[in-house]
């Protein structure tokens, strides 16, 4: 099974997840994590930009390589929203894998339950916790729900 | 041609383009605008619920009856982004367009530059006002761009 | 917009939803609900069969040449469970609909709710009585749920 | 080869095919048979519902997670309908199978053929026992009939 | 409703369909029936070969724009097999339609029925007569089987 | 990379293909070529029928199990028409996977080359031999043509 | 039926094809054909550039909107490769078409026809003349060939 | 992963990627680079042709068996276009793999910059050098970008 976690990249809830899910034969994938090096990533390879528009717009579309290939693969892809920033790339993930057919798991806290009531509406489970991600993980494997 | 104008629902922009673009044989829809109606449509025809969640869930999933067929039946795909709220709903459309094969518009203020980077990669044109859009149309159905 | 009607076919609930969409300017189609001539469609025009199963699969075939395209062509599929018999068509065509990605509606009384889980959990609405399908189509089109 | 053994939950069947297509090489999967796990995972990992419906949607939801990737990835979808209950998520699970261009194997004793004619219809074959699902397999994997 | 009429083009089984059908607002369409002219329209219109395989190539490319655009709009394709020649694009316009799930109706005598017997099974209906496509049309179209 | 070898089971046609490619680490299947066992398997396992029309029916159905799967499979789909017989399933496939985009290879003689103008249309190679099939796969696997 | 011309814009090759189909009941649809407003589109509706790339880029996602649009709704490709230029974006649109499985007409001299193989042996037609195509879409609409 | 590497074939640029990129656990692909025999195997194999327009139809079709099976099979495909040739092969696999949703990276000098504007508006990134497309894979295997 191939999970991809996508959205909120300043906490380490993607550890959090694959250490709970050890041992399920899960595949986690992810966009890259290291803030500076995403936003970066596309001068650096591909040639600096005077303009902000065009040195992010390089970045976007060399994480797009990453990340549609990895949503296309997921069997699941599990979007976290968490407290700070717009984070319209998690929504936009969301969106996208939900239109590609993918089981959709949305976590966030309970202060974005409105504002996030239609990406809500497309998952097919929404969650708090990491662990409640595991333990989806683990349910679905293994058919057990302690 | 047919235009879905997602997003933003506080201003007249969707008027503005729409006006803009008469003669043009364009066919547009968009989402319910009236954000009470819109809320609680749910409830309203299919019974209240108690928890918020729920509330919420059965308004956005009578929207999504309307806004993914309609995203669907687009040739183009239009999101504004306003100024406030997170507007999850609308990256969620961009996203859901993306992966539909849509041609994507997004419109946006300068000050969202950096955070809409990954929305705007995945747009064939970002523009900042409603009469950029309805140039964008006039030029894809006449060949004209003045 | 076009819309199918699946499901039970012992009452006149087609009519009633019919009736309270008019003028919305929806197209509905539904199966053959002439429970003889659905039967027997197969034998009266392709011959006679001895056996039972082949008599019934000659009907259910034809039946299926008008019930999958009529689906494939609607934008929303509206299946109603009714209070007798397995009613295994409909579940089915509810499963059909789904993966084909069609909005999907289902209708049937409290006592039902439990063994319709799994085909809840697909539909964007899930409601009681012809009337709130109306009402549904009249939100999709108009905007409007009074 | 992957094969699906989705619906009824109640008798030791699957353990019948799988032990009697030993050698085959073919992938098992199917739903969760433990009845209170699958009624209550939902429940148990996202937490607690007061109104029984939300309280099974939840449950329905976590294990479409499971169900339809699993019909995804098969090449065949054998869906057995046993002498009790409703068991429109086998229905429902067949109508899924069909629209996804699935190979259908549909199992059931004489007393249902009439009511799931339809079902059948869309089916490559139509069996009462485990043992000739196991038949099918090994003929599918190694072209012997005996 | 679209009708595709495939096969044997030596009797004027399509124009009793369609004189058969006639009211129902069925849209046919089918291959050029004149022989020669479907034969030759390659080389006439594209240049002429000196080697017969070539020749052949051109013509039947040409006849294939208009026979794959055909039976991708079709709802229905129809395919009669006469009682001479080999009939090889007869067969494979079955396994196109098939393949793109366009509901499929056979047409043939009981002494073709062995070899039929894997394009049979692809079927929805399979008849004899042309009155019997024509009855079906009927049925399909108006839910009336006399 | 999986090749399908569909059509004429009245030579070693295969065996000389597979022998000619050993060692391209190229994936084979094929349909059951025992002619006994493939107009029977249906009736074998699924029980008698007094009808020949059914009994065929049975057959034909549960080899499009194996056919359907192994086809979609492929990423080279060979068909091969002998000198005998009306050979309409080995024609039915190629349809199938030319709707399907697979790579067609068409294997027959120079008697039928007219009658076989459209299958070979779609084709992407016609040859004459299956050593010829097997250069194909060794250029394919290995970029060489000697 | 739906017709795109693609490729060279420096000869009236569209108006003569578009004169010599008359009365067929063709809708043509091609890209801009008016070379600097194709050029400029992007920045002078979108906003100027300072580098070149990125002043060619907005222009020929704007016009990919256009482009795109109308080969999806496409029956019939047709692409003309002139005597000048790279005209890579009519070898580009031809392998879109191809793709998507659009019927393929490539015009082109005999000098380009070496370089054009991989082109054409995409194409169901190869032809020389504006008036070639012409007849074959009164051909195809036909079944005429004069 | 899985790279194709479309496009110029007379330097070695397809080894400069390919060293660069050793270790990342990529796998590649391309068409046959020798040119006499990617020019001839169609006649070499299936037979000599009089008219060097089938002569090279009968190569370019069965580099089509390799080249499109690879394409579909990949998850980024690198086009390459080099100084010399109209290489309107490269354009159309370009085209293909756009219409078939991979990831596209172009590469070409700054003097076809104009030129190849709508093929580079396809794709995620464009760059000069073989070294840059193994850093682009780097950094889509491992998020490092130095």
């Amino acid at each position: 099974m191939k999970v991809y976690l996508s959205g909120e990249i300043h906490t380490d809830w993607r550890d959090e997840v694959e250490a709970a899910a050890q041992g399920l034969g899960v595949e986690f994938s992810g966009p890259v994590t290291d803030h500076a090096t995403s936003d970066d990533a596309g001068v650096r390879i591909l040639g600096a930009e005077d303009v902000k528009f065009w040195h992010d717009h390089k970045g976007a579309k060399l994480n797009a390589i990453r990340t549609r290939n990895a949503i296309e693969a997921a069997d699941i892809v599990v979007v976290r929203f968490g407290d700070k920033y717009k984070q319209w790339n998690a929504a936009f993930d969301a969106g996208y894998a939900a239109a590609k057919g993918k089981a959709l798991i949305v976590m966030h806290g309970a202060d974005h339950q409105h504002a996030l009531k239609e990406v809500d509406a497309a998952a097919l489970a929404v969650v708090k916790t990491p662990q409640q991600v595991a333990k989806i993980l683990h349910y679905v494997v293994s058919g057990e729900a302690e």
